[in-house]
C-alpha cells in the first residue's frame, strides 16, 4: 500500500507485524487499547536482598536463554559500558537470537554488529543505530528487520505490548542495594535516567548496574526498588568523559550564526511567542546559538518561558538560573551544566519519556510545546524529514524526539543548511521518512526560510518580515543548482528496516544495500 | 477451613473470590503474577484539553454505569469533600450497584451509609471503615461482604487485579489543565498523593478533582498527566481545619507516657538500636512521646536514623531539621509541621503506597524497618492484633500499614494500655485478627512488657534490663483480674465482611451483628 506519507509499504511487511502504514498524524488520537504489563515475582522476605557479584550470574538467575528481548538506554551514549559488559557475557553463554530493544545505539556499540554476523543478536529495535551497527543492518546481516522508533514511539511500543522485554538492564550512576537508582551522585553523572523508567516498568525482570553503591534509601529514586530484582556492581559502568561533553560550543560558523538569525527571528515574529510560551532545542551549534540570542529579545519584551524540554543544555540552565525559564522538563543531560542544574535546582525536573513524548498516553508534554528546533539530514518539497539514513543509503541517524515534537508542537522549525558537502538538504523525495511533512511547519536554511502551505496562518504572519521567504521548490531548486541533484542510490528489494511513525503505524521502510565492497567493518 | 491464624474460613467465601485462606506471612514470597493493566484512550491531539466545567459532565463522560469500581483516596481525611461530592451526583443519576474502592473512608463519609441502604452502593473495599459506614456493613446492610485491607494489600489488590478500577477520583490541593497535580500549594494543602498513585495507574480513566487551579507544568507532579483523563474545578476539595491537625498534641497522659518510657527503653536496648536504623510510629500519644524520648537517647550515643517513614508528623521533621534523620519518606503527612516539611526539606521524599508497603512488589520500604510502633484495639495470647472490630463486635476501625509493617520489620512493637474503660486489651481471642501474631513481636502497656515467645534472641536481649517482662498470658490475666473477662459477642452467621490478608489470603471475616436497636442509625 501507498501511505499518507506517500510511501510504498509491501503488504508481507504489514501482515507480519500486523499493522497499518501511516494514515495521518493524528489518526490514533482517542485510540482506546489495554496495556500490556510485565509478569512480575515478589520480594516479601526482608531477608533476602538483591545484590549479584556479576553480571554472568545476574543472566544466570533471570534464566536468560534464546530468544530473549533485552533492553538498555542511552544515557551514557558515546561513554556507555553497559551494552558491551552484558551483550559479551550474552555470546560467551552461548544463547543466541537476543533482540536488543535500546532508547539508542551509537558508535560504542560496535561489537554489537559482530554478534549481529554471529546470529547472536539477530533483531535490533533502537531510535539511533549508528556506525557498524547500521552498516550491518543495511548490508543486510541482521535477520530481522531492524525497527526504527522516536522516543515517544519506543514508550508507546512497549506499553502496547508490540516489544515485550525479557530484561531491562538500567546503567546508574547510584543505587542502594535495593535498587534505588538515580541519575546523580556517582563517578558516571548521567543526570536523569527517563529512557529507562518505561523499562522498569514494563520490563519481567529487572536490572540494575552501578558503579557507585550508596546508602540504602538512594531518594528521591529515578528508578524505584519496586520494580528492580537485582542490582549488580561492577567497576565502571560508562567513560565519564564521553558521557557529557563538558565544554559547550559555541558556534563561530557563518552560516550556523546566520540560520541562528533566521530562526530567532522567526519565532520573535510568530504569534506564539509571548509570555510563558514553551521551547526545546537540540544540542547543535545553531540551535545554542539561537538560545543566547532569544535570551536579550525575552528580556528586552519581558517575555518569560513556562516550560523548556528536551536534551538540555548548559545554556538553557542559564535561562533558568536568569529566571526567564519558568520550569526545565529534562529527559536527557547533554552537559556538566546540565546535570549541576538538575543535582542543584528545584525547578530542574526528571521527566520520564512517556511524560516526554508517548504519543498514545493521556497527554505528553510535546502536546504543550510551541516551538521546536529540529534538524534534518534531508528534507523534502512535500516537507516530508529524514533523520535516519545518510545521503548513501545507510542507517546512521536515529528519530529521537523528532517526529514526536514536530507532531505535538504549534510550531516546527528545520534548521539545515543548504547543502553539506556535495550533498543538497532540500531535495525532491527523502530517502527516507522519518517525520512527515504535515507536521514540519517552517525550515530554516542558510539559503532561505520556507514555510509549510498547510499553515497559512504561519505564511500571513511573516509576510511582512524581512525574512528572506521562498518556497520549499525554490529552496530545492538553489541546492540542485549548486550541486547538482545526486543520483538515486541503488536498493535491494529486501527490507532490513521498518521506520514506525510514533503512533505506531509504519512510515517507511529502509531497504538493503548493494555491497560496494567485501568485508565493509 | 482453618487457616493458619486459626480462623475458620468458610469455604463458600474462598471459592467465591477464588481464594487460599491465610498460609503464614511469607507463603507467597516470589510468586510470579502477570500485572493488571488498565483499558486506556490516548489524546494525541494537542488542541483537546481535559477540563469539564461539573463532576456531574465528568460523569457522563466517563459512561458511568451500574456495577462500576470508582476509586478514591483519604489523603483528606474527616475534610474530605470528594467522596461525597462524587456519590451525590452518581446518586442523582440514577446508577447502582456501585463498589467503592477507597483508601480508607471515615466519618465525613456517613451520607455513604445512606447510599448503601438504597442499593446504590454494594461493595465496599477500604483500610478504614468508620461510623455509620461500618455500622451498616455490620448490621448487614451492604450488599456484598465489605473488603478489608492493609495500605500494601490495596496496592497488591489492584496491581495484581483483584479488583480493578473502572474510574479513579483524585482529590488534589493543586493541578495544572492537563492533570499534572500535587499535594501542595494550594488551599487544602495535604502534603502527598502517595495513595493515589496506584489508581492513577491501574484505573482505566482517571479524574483529578482540584480548588486550585495552577499554570502548566505543575511541577513535580505527584500524579502525572500522562494517567489523568479529566480536570475538574470546583469550589472546595476539603475543609483544611479538617485536613490536617495544626496542634500536635503532646501527652500529659500519665499511663501513656509511662508506655512511651518503656517503649524507648525497648528500642534503646534492642540490637536494632545502631546508627543508620529506620523507624515508623503513628500519631498517638504515646509515639510522639517516644519520639521526643528517642531524640536525647540518639544526641547522647550519636545514633543518627536512615529513614524514617509512614505518616509522617511533626516531632519526626524536628528531627529531620536536628540532622538526626538522613530521610523522611512518606505516604500520609499528618499535621501542619509534615506538610510545612515536604514542602521545604529536600531530604523529605514523597513514596507511592506501593513503594511504602506492597508485599508483591519487588522490595517495598517496610522491608527495610527496624522498628515500628502499632496501636492495637485488642491483643490475644497468640499475639494476633484486632484494629478493626470494636468490643461490640462493630468495624470501626482501619488495618492502614499495621500489617505491613508488623510483616516487614525486624523489631514490631505494639503499644496499648492493658484496659480501656471495662474492656481489656489484651485478652484469650481477638474478636478478628488483622495481624497475624507470627509477625508480633513485643507488647507493650502500662501493666508491663510481653515478648513473643516466637522471638528467644529479643527474650534474651532483655534478659538483664530492668524492663517490666512478664508473659502475654500475665497480661491477659491481669487485665481479667481488673475488668472481668468480657463475654462473647453474639454474631449471625453470615459474613458481612472480609479481613484480607496483605498478600491477598483469607486472614479472617467479620459476621453480621444481631441488631440490638431499631433505627440503628
Amino acid at each position: 500500500m501507498i501511505n499518507k506519507a506517500g510511501r510504498e509499504i509491501p503488504d508481507e511487511i504489514l501482515e507480519r507485524y500486523g499493522k497499518e502504514g501511516f494514515q495521518g498524524s493524528f489518526y490514533r488520537d482517542q485510540a482506546s487499547y489495554q496495556k500490556a504489563s510485565p509478569r512480575v515475582r515478589s520480594l516479601m522476605d526482608p531477608g533476602r536482598g538483591k545484590l549479584v557479584p556479576s553480571i554472568r550470574e545476574v543472566l544466570e538467575k533471570c534464566n536468560l536463554r534464546d530468544g530473549m528481548v533485552l533492553s538498555f538506554h542511552h544515557h551514557f551514549r558515546d561513554g556507555d559500558y553497559i551494552v558491551n559488559m552484558v551483550m559479551a557475557q550474552v555470546a560467551a553463554m552461548g544463547v543466541r537470537d537476543i533482540t536488543i530493544c535500546a532508547s539508542s545505539l551509537g558508535a560504542a556499540h560496535d561489537p554489537v554488529a559482530g554478534y549481529i554476523e554471529e546470529g547472536i543478536v539477530t533483531g535490533i529495535q533502537s531510535s539511533g543505530v549508528r556506525g557498524k551497527i547500521g552498516e550491518a543492518i543495511s548490508y543486510g546481516k541482521l535477520k530481522n528487520p531492524a525497527i526504527i522508533r522516536s522516543h515517544g514511539g519506543r514508550v508507546r511500543a512497549i506499553e502496547e505490548g508490540d516489544v515485550h522485554i525479557d530484561i531491562a538492564f538500567i546503567g546508574a550512576p547510584t543505587s542502594d542495594e535495593y535498587g534505588n537508582a538515580r541519575g546523580i551522585g556517582g563517578k558516571s553523572d548521567c543526570g536523569v535516567l527517563s529512557y529507562s523508567m518505561v523499562d522498569a516498568q514494563y520490563a519481567d525482570q529487572v536490572v540494575v548496574i552501578t558503579d557507585c553503591l550508596v546508602p540504602f534509601p538512594n531518594c528521591p529514586a529515578s528508578i524505584s526498588m519496586v520494580h528492580v530484582d537485582y542490582v549488580c556492581v561492577v567497576d565502571a559502568i560508562g567513560d565519564p568523559g564521553r558521557i557529557v561533553s563538558n565544554v559547550v560550543r559555541m558556534t563561530r560558523d557563518v552560516r550556523e550564526l546566520t540560520m541562528a538569525r533566521y530562526c530567532t527571528q522567526v519565532i520573535a515574529l510568530s504569534p506564539y511567542f509571548k509570555d510563558g510560551f514553551s521551547f526545546q532545542t537540540g544540542g547543535g551549534g545553531a540551535s545554542l546559538a539561537v538560545n543566547t540570542m532569544l535570551k536579550s529579545i525575552m528580556e528586552e519584551k519581558q517575555i518569560r518561558m513556562s516550560f523548556a524540554i528536551g536534551g538540555i543544555t548548559q545554556p538553557m540552565c542559564e535561562l533558568l538560573e536568569a529566571g526567564l525559564v519558568e520550569h526545565i522538563v529534562d529527559a536527557q543531560a547533554f552537559d556538566l551544566g546540565a546535570i549541576e542544574s538538575i543535582r542543584t535546582n528545584p525547578r530542574h525536573h526528571e521527566i520520564s519519556t512517556s511524560e516526554y513524548a508517548n504519543p498514545m498516553n493521556k497527554g505528553a508534554f510535546v502536546n504543550k510545546l510551541d516551538f521546536v528546533i529540529l534538524g534534518a539530514l534531508e528534507v523534502d518539497v512535500n516537507f516530508h524529514v529524514n533523520v535516519v539514513t545518510g545521503s548513501d543509503g545507510i542507517v546512521r541517524g536515529a528519530p529521537g524526539g523528532h517526529p514526536d515534537t514536530a507532531a505535538g508542537s504549534k510550531c516546527s522549525i528545520i534548521v539545515a543548511p543548504l547543502i553539506r558537502g556535495r550533498i543538497p538538504t532540500v531535495c525532491d523525495k527523502v530517502v527516507t521518512v522519518v517525520t512527515p511533512g504535515e507536521t514540519v511547519d517552517i525550515v530554516v536554511t542558510d539559503y532561505g526560510i520556507a514555510i509549510n502551505p498547510g499553515r497559512p496562518d504561519l505564511i500571513a504572519a511573516y509576510r511582512d518580515s524581512r525574512l528572506p521567504l521562498c518556497t520549499i521548490e525554490e529552496l530545492r531548486d538553489m541546492a540542485y543548482a549548486i550541486v547538482g541533484k545526486p543520483d538515486e542510490i541503488r536498493f535491494k528489494d529486501r527490507v532490513v528496516g521498518i521506520i514506525e511513525s510514533r503512533d505506531g503505524t509504519i512510515m517507511d521502510v529502509v531497504r538493503e544495500m548493494e555491497p560496494y565492497e567485501a568485508g565493509y567493518y
